[in-house]
């Protein structure tokens, strides 16, 4: 089996490729296991630190014509592609949003569908897709009225992944992920970015801005639950699919609040002293337009899970970073 | 006041341009009424038959790079776009859909976007965007899930068209039209061509072709409602768009039964053996995919209209055609 993954050198992406190769097969369209033989990771920058003589680190932008053609071809199975402009930069600088979420992705779906075998896509979706007066828990039918360029795009790419896949000229599968909390390293432009800052900070001693108020509901997912989703949206036999290729993934639905109350409860009370709470109405009102909890009835019967508690992704971060769990 | 018609050589942009001429004046971004002093009316073919000194009829293919630069610049206060492949074709050459109805669609927008003045855009989009599991009368927040490439796109550019108009480039409006029923002239390739063939043949002593089940149910809207609603949607303050730049306008529901019972009441029992029923599943699947009843409470808040009844709809295009009423 031949796996291409797009956004390899990203926070997911590297975490993906290294679960691949960890399980080491996939199922193929005729739902067989088959052995990942070459597992081509694709991002602007190199994805380092992943030493397998399956591994092909390749390095390239997605949306400049013609640079898929020699990484993906008819020896392709499957291809995760998650190289993506995030929200925040897609806000600021519309054009490279517009460059690489959309036309990158429909360049990608281009490239496959001019394979004579139908390749199977997982991509990444966002619940920046909704927006506008939404019930409190969304239910899967809710109409997609995103408030931001990047929820933008990433409906558009769900439009289309489902139309090539309609046609048959892919087998797509697009999850729409909610936030991803507690991503390591430092903040980045995307407006979810506070999510994990306000935990990761204080959990290494660093002080960290909460730009959002105590009530805001978010909707959550660790890293691994994001990776085990991925691969699982990838063993999916497509008849399965029955309401169609968009995916709103289950997510564990908790206040700003409640986050912060799992962090001193695992850490110690004094860690919150490491918050500054400072609002930023530009991240807010974004943030603010995500529904903050979902049904996922879909998800749930195709078997994809959410965390069982938010104790449960500080407690991973923990693990997989090495922070101290508790100072006090 | 400078206005510009896409599409304008086809049926509705023809009566749409007619309309506007007639009308002669449309209100601008402040709310103020103001004369047209120029109409620019773009199509593949030229515009023919309309005589009137403000009218510029002008060829281009909007999908053409460069090809809007001339048309549409600093003196162009509002853009209607109606140019588009229709749903069967678009169906059937999957990459000329993608170039008019999202591409094109996108050139214009990027044009609008360049100049310094906002422009109003008024474009039409479809209730081909919905399908799957639905609702027997589908709420202004059902979620869109097309069935079909033309569905797909135009979903796509509703999703521009609100991104453009949220970050101000522009101040669009999409008019999701019900399928317009009774177009004059031939069948053409619209998977909805039968709606109109079924009415308009057999008032013209012709054969037509019923290719789904009588109690299929459509969503119906008549040319001149069309045409009102196309002008209304210009006419909206964009601070009454509270809830997003897409319209579900009103229509009509009814079933093919219930259309082919007006048309003998209003012509005769004898013009119904006029009608071949074959059934053809592909235009099945395309029409039984879309809703055939809405609520669209948005656009009824905003004030536009359906038609009353079906006979009102079979007496407009008699008005319009000159077909005798009655030959019975």
């Amino acid at each position: 089996m031949n796996i291409v993954v797009t956004g390899a050198a990203g926070f997911l992406g590297k975490k993906l490729v290294q679960a691949l190769l960890a399980k080491g097969c996939l199922h193929n369209a005729h739902g067989q296991p088959q052995a990942i033989k070459r597992l081509t990771a694709i991002d602007i920058a190199p994805l380092e630190g992943i030493d397998d003589p399956r591994l092909s680190v390749q390095c390239g932008d997605i949306s400049q014509p013609g640079s898929l053609e020699t990484l993906i071809g008819e020896q392709t199975d499957s291809v995760f592609h998650l190289a993506a402009v995030v929200s925040g930069q897609a806000e600021q600088d519309f054009d490279l949003g517009m460059k690489i979420n959309v036309d990158g992705a429909r360049q990608i779906m281009e490239r496959l569908r001019a394979l004579p075998q139908c390749v199977r896509l997982v991509t990444t979706s966002s619940v920046a897709v909704f927006g506008g007066k939404l019930p409190e828990k969304v239910p899967d039918d809710q109409v997609w009225m995103p408030q931001s360029s990047y929820g933008t795009q990433k409906a558009m790419n769900d439009l289309l992944l489902s139309d090539y896949s309609r046609k048959g000229f892919l087998d797509g599968r697009s999850l729409r992920m909610p936030t991803i909390v507690v991503r390591p390293g430092k903040p980045n432009t995307a407006a979810s970015s506070f999510a994990s800052s306000i935990i990761r900070e204080p959990l290494n001693g660093e002080s960290a801005t909460c730009p959002v108020s105590l009530a805001t509901r978010l909707w959550l997912m660790s890293p691994a639950r994001a990776v085990q989703a991925l691969i699982l949206g990838h063993e999916l036999n497509s008849d399965a699919l029955d309401k169609g290729r968009v995916i709103n993934l289950c997510g564990l639905s908790v206040t700003v609040e409640e986050m912060l109350a799992s962090l001193s409860r695992i850490h110690s009370a004094g860690v919150l002293s490491h918050i500054r709470y400072q609002a930023d109405q530009t991240i807010a009102n974004i943030v603010n337009s995500w529904p903050g909890d979902f049904h996922a009835s879909y998800a749930r019967q195709l078997g994809f899970q959410a965390n069982e508690s938010f104790d449960e992704m500080v407690r991973e971060y923990l693990a997989e970073s090495g922070a101290a769990e508790s100072r006090c």
